[in-house]
């Protein structure tokens, strides 16, 4: 059975837990608080040297790190993932897009807004979170405009990784009002079987 | 026959050029210039919403985007992606933290001191990008004295990934003297048959 190590507030750890709910996939979830240091002690850093959640346990000592990779293996030979190998690509593409373009700002701005501390200092770094989140967000809207799901118009790992941090954005300070086609997308994703809510 | 719109001085278009180098592929190569804002025109734009190289063109109108992405794409199949459940895992995990905690930072340094005008105004964020980017550098260390290579003890595309800005990171400021098994696995790199600089 796999045991998942994550933060239940992480939107990376939801990622994990809402994909293996939907592929009805038995496991055990361990709690790690990494606001108390957990993610830095020497048995977690044995199983991830990054010190970082989520990882999958797969079986003795078998460990997967970075949530967008535990999705693709998860999902492989499902169909969370096509086997094409250019919407597969595709799939990768906005992995990897989501990571460096979205996680970035809109993920970091609800750990400082929502996680961290009332008054804590980097409320500082917000300004420049919002910037790059908002951009990232005109850019999903853009393609849900003429899309109902990122990839093959059909419900793919690459809607879980993206609707993880995006649903719980205002979280991090953002607007979703002007956001149309990312509402209904969202509420296209709450209505697949299997969903949980973080 | 492949197309790459790349900027050639950019570590993340070096990648997919030195992969399709190693597998013999035939390519053209249109060069752009993202300083002169060759990535923001509506043709690019419509080719790659986020404005971002590389992009590999493998068909009409059948754009790729995200770096890493397309390493996976042109691998599978090849000896630079082994189709192991566990360790293909293992390579994604690999180009994910590349991404968010390898690249964020050293690339960054770099574009700052070596590609932007010297006296930018960017200067200013060096040293957080050096404190991310040495923590990178102690990780891949720690994982290159006890592996010849990422994942398998084989080369792949997890290491062309991470050799693209780590053997750069001096032009961003950061001192490799004391890495030795970062410096070893570089010349192991630098010997694999088609390898060509950046």
């Amino acid at each position: 059975m796999y045991k998942v190590y994550g933060m239940s507030i992480s939107g990376n750890c939801y990622k994990v837990r809402l994909l293996l709910e939907q592929l009805e996939e038995h496991y055990e979830w361990h709690e790690i608080n990494l606001l108390k240091g957990e993610t830095l002690t020497p048995a977690f850093l044995a199983m991830n040297p990054a010190g970082q959640v989520p990882i999958l346990e797969i079986g003795p000592k078998k460990y997967l790190v970075e949530s967008n990779a535990i999705l693709c293996y998860l999902a492989e030979g499902t169909p969370y993932l096509t086997d094409n190998p250019y919407l597969r690509a595709q799939t990768l593409s906005w992995l990897f897009w989501e990571q460096y373009s979205h996680e970035r700002y809109i993920a970091v701005a609800r750990f400082i807004k929502h996680i961290l501390p009332a008054g804590n200092d980097r409320l500082a770094e917000i300004p420049v979170l919002h910037e790059g989140g908002y951009r990232a967000l005109d850019i999903i809207e853009q393609h849900l405009s003429k899309n109902d799901y990122f990839v093959t118009n059909t419900y793919s790992i690459a809607d879980i990784s993206l609707y993880a941090y995006t649903h719980c954005a205002a979280e991090g300070g953002f607007e979703l009002g002007k956001y149309e086609s990312v509402k209904a997308w969202m509420q296209r994703i709450e209505s697949q079987p299997g969903f949980r809510e973080l």
